[in-house]
């Protein structure tokens, strides 16, 4: 058995049985393995931070990891970007890059890079396979930090893939998160007998299911408020589910969010700071008086400190159709008529994949009781996440319905990945906004406090000329049309929902 | 004076009048500097790998470097792989890359990564200025940097830009490249004279004008022979001009070309070694009893070290107008019919960007007597080059045509470029060549002694769908057609060259 064999042997052993691939040279022998041992889906992004990107939104959906396949450093580098937004996400990955023979690396050929070195960035393991004999182990390795919801990156020299003797690995099966101590949980029943006003901010996997409803018995029986970090993995909401709103991503609407608190609860939650320094303003988005408090860390049992804390409280079960905390409108998120329109015709049980920038937070707060569907956010600000976490949350959730809510700057970076949703056949609807800017900046440059001049606007501007997605996606073969209001715009959004291939809708209005 | 105007004025003052930008919001006061002191002009990427590599072809076509403008550590990654590129093409690049605010890094914000980490794969000099009055003396350092064809990164913390009392640095006039030793001059005469067969490997600034000549002449007087290295910044070629064929990428062929020489002198060249390693091959691609010898080092004055040995080796001038030692065709290299459509209409002092990994051996071998003309070559491997080269190209050269010649597998990594070529009315005709497969992976298979199955076939295939260049193209605004055969393929060519706009053929055989 080659060690190439033993790779894909030993993933395939250990359940990972997806792999977003781009391959080179390197990779010819790991590519090959696959065909003599069948069980690997194999899915070609033509970019890596498509590859990248589309593990990430696999593993928040399956919660499970799929593995890439990158080509030496630059292939690495060019998924990058979106491996930065899966650690942010925590998202596990068995990021595999193939590399230069180990003999071969000393003579520095031209695609020779600092591999490693670029790997660190992103990975809580990184590791160069050292021989055929032991690159099985190697990968069960990688397959168990993986499965933390961390990045694991196995670099694999080609003389690695193809020399012999490799063997199967076996992964252990780890305990993905340590339970909070009771003293954690004891100082947070604490202060919530205390009545005085307290934030419960969630991350992570309290997001979700019964952790979520946890946390809104634990509201309803102590009159804390609950809120979700600004940037979520996946949150599951609409009807029947408590809704939560996001901290703000507007710095002075985040301070006023959080101005009336004495104390935040974490839960798998960071604490909440502004997304960039901005003059004279505060990178802590809560009031400097405002007492933190840990519940749970992001990497510990967030669902089990909040079972634990609502029973210690006697909060009682409340029936899941009774939803509803924060109906209110978040300030600075009008109910615009797309966003309503794209509410109302929400298939159940749909995932939503949002990178729409400016159109989003309008659209999560129209969306409170849509029909339940889980909500997937750009988390690391690293912008081109979108269409391929499309990509990876469709293949781990087949028969579900993909909403994929794309900016068209952001959209630009990885459009690339219309391409593996029309040879996937994914059920992936996408919605452009096409304002023809990069809306987000503009704000941020008055924020900031620079002027804009004609240099400027034109930095900013993304017309000139005009980008017609509809001709991109048809270019690549996903079918599309251009909706120019909110009634076209529903119309093309039921036709696609009927469908069970991939289209896409330029939004104009 | 902001440290963002000072950073603006730093570059201008000392001749870096092209940035090439995907700014964010810690990069708002740059932006608006350049409002405020105009004379740098802005170029827009709509992705940064476009950027990157858009500063590449400057460099080598302008021989001073342009800026970039890049959006903290992620922005950063998604333009690593064509700084690989232009590091292994010794362009000099100010590299400026705006990140989080001193004070900000620390609250660990989602889009704060490790860019200074990031950035020293690729930079020869990595610096994050620390204070707004010192950011300009950084900025004149990364200029001196750049000019010896080296990539200087330079860190920008917001604050850094925002705050005031700046100060405009002033770079020092360095010598670009120091002269080889006389040892070395000497040592290559003796070789020469020797009479022993000797091959001349040439690299970087040897492969043009006055130098060329005196290798030329020096071959001409001594019947040793020149050759080019596999990959090359920019080649000055054509009618007129000595031809000078390239080692051949397949290794077996390179062997066989190298195999008669008992020595190799190496100018402004590295001893050269196959680009990945296969089993059973070895990786140097010269044979194990031939003598290298160094006459100049790439960052030695190579021009230099020819001329003072064709003048010692009394080596008389011939007229330029004397071409061709190989025009001989290479081996595997057949002289197919759109080569020669290609060669035949090339435009006088056309800039030719070559990223057709399958198809541009072919034209290369052809257009040895074409008009006269510049050939830039992917020099890192990573793929993704040639569409973002052409727009620096041809902002470096006006009035000159840019014929970009692009396989589809490659000019899908950056084909955001397309649109950059629209907004700047860039005089670029794309040549796409459309095989709908990575068709040189399909190769590599054989070579590295893989079986292909249907999986290994599925990931080198760009069909299933096929895409539509004159769809992506036209939805970037650059005008399009498809050329289905060579007669097709020379009346586009002919339309394009006559007019000023970028133009893109999708060439089908």
């Amino acid at each position: 058995m080659t060690g190439a064999e033993s790779l894909a042997q030993t993933l395939l052993a250990n359940g990972v049985d997806v792999c977003f691939a781009n391959p080179g040279t390197s990779e010819m022998h790991f590519v090959a393995a696959l065909d003599r041992f069948p069980g690997i889906r194999c899915v070609l992004g033509l970019q890596e931070n498509v590859v990248t990107g589309a593990a990430d939104g696999y593993w928040r959906m399956a919660e499970r990891p799929a593995a890439t396949l990158l080509h030496c450093g630059p292939g690495l580098a060019n998924g990058l970007a979106n491996l930065h937004n899966a650690r942010r996400a925590q998202s596990g990955i068995v990021n595999i890059v193939g590399d230069q023979a180990t003999h071969h690396r000393a003579l520095d050929a031209p695609l020779t890079a600092d591999t490693d070195g670029w790997a660190r960035g992103v990975s809580a393991w990184t590791r160069t396979a050292t021989g055929a004999t032991t690159v099985g182990r190697d990968a069960a390795a990688a397959v168990e930090v993986a499965r933390q919801g961390q990045i694991a990156t196995l670099i694999v020299p080609a003389d690695i893939a193809w020399n012999q003797e490799g063997s199967i690995g076996q992964a252990l099966s780890l305990p993905r998160a340590p339970k909070p101590t009771q003293h954690a949980i004891g100082n947070a029943e604490r202060v919530l007998r205390s009545g005085q006003p307290t934030l419960l901010l969630l991350g992570g996997a309290t997001l979700r299911g019964t952790a979520l409803a946890d946390a809104y018995r634990i509201a309803l029986r102590t009159g804390a408020r609950i809120m979700a970090q600004t940037h979520n993995a996946r949150i599951e909401r609409g009807c029947g589910r408590p809704s939560v709103a996001r901290v703000p991503y507007r710095v002075d609407q985040a301070l006023a969010e959080l101005a009336p608190f004495q104390h935040l609860l974490l839960v798998g939650a960071t604490p909440p700071v502004s997304f960039f320094a901005y003059p004279g303003k505060p990178g802590h988005l809560y009031p400097p008086e405002c007492e933190l408090h840990v519940l749970a860390r992001p990497d510990e049992d967030g669902p089990f400190a909040l079972e634990q804390l609502a029973d210690a409280l006697g909060a009682p079960r409340v029936p899941p159709a009774d939803a509803g905390l924060d109906r209110a409108v978040p300030q600075g998120a009008p109910l615009t008529a797309f966003a309503k329109t794209i509410a109302a015709l929400l298939p159940p049980n749909a995932v939503v994949v949002n990178e729409a920038g400016t159109c989003g937070p309008a659209i999560y707060a129209a969306s409170h009781d849509s029909a339940p569907h889980d909500w997937l956010d750009l988390t690391g600000g690293a912008i081109g996440a979108g269409l391929p976490m499309a990509v990876g949350a469709a293949i781990a959730a087949p028969g579900r319905r993909v909403l994929s809510l794309q900016a068209d700057g952001s959209g630009m970076y990885t459009v690339q990945a219309l391409w593996t949703q029309a040879r996937e056949r994914l059920a992936v609807t996408t919605v452009v906004f096409s304002n023809r800017t990069y809306a987000i900046l503009l704000a941020e440059l008055a924020h900031v406090g620079a002027q804009a001049g004609p240099t400027a606007r034109n930095m900013m501007t993304l017309s000139d000329p005009d980008i017609s997605w509809v001709r991109l996606a048809t270019g690549l073969g996903v079918e599309a049309a251009r909706a120019d209001g909110c009634e076209q715009l529903a119309d093309l959004l039921r036709t696609s929902f009927r469908s069970s291939r991939p289209f896409l809708i330029e939004f104009c209005w």
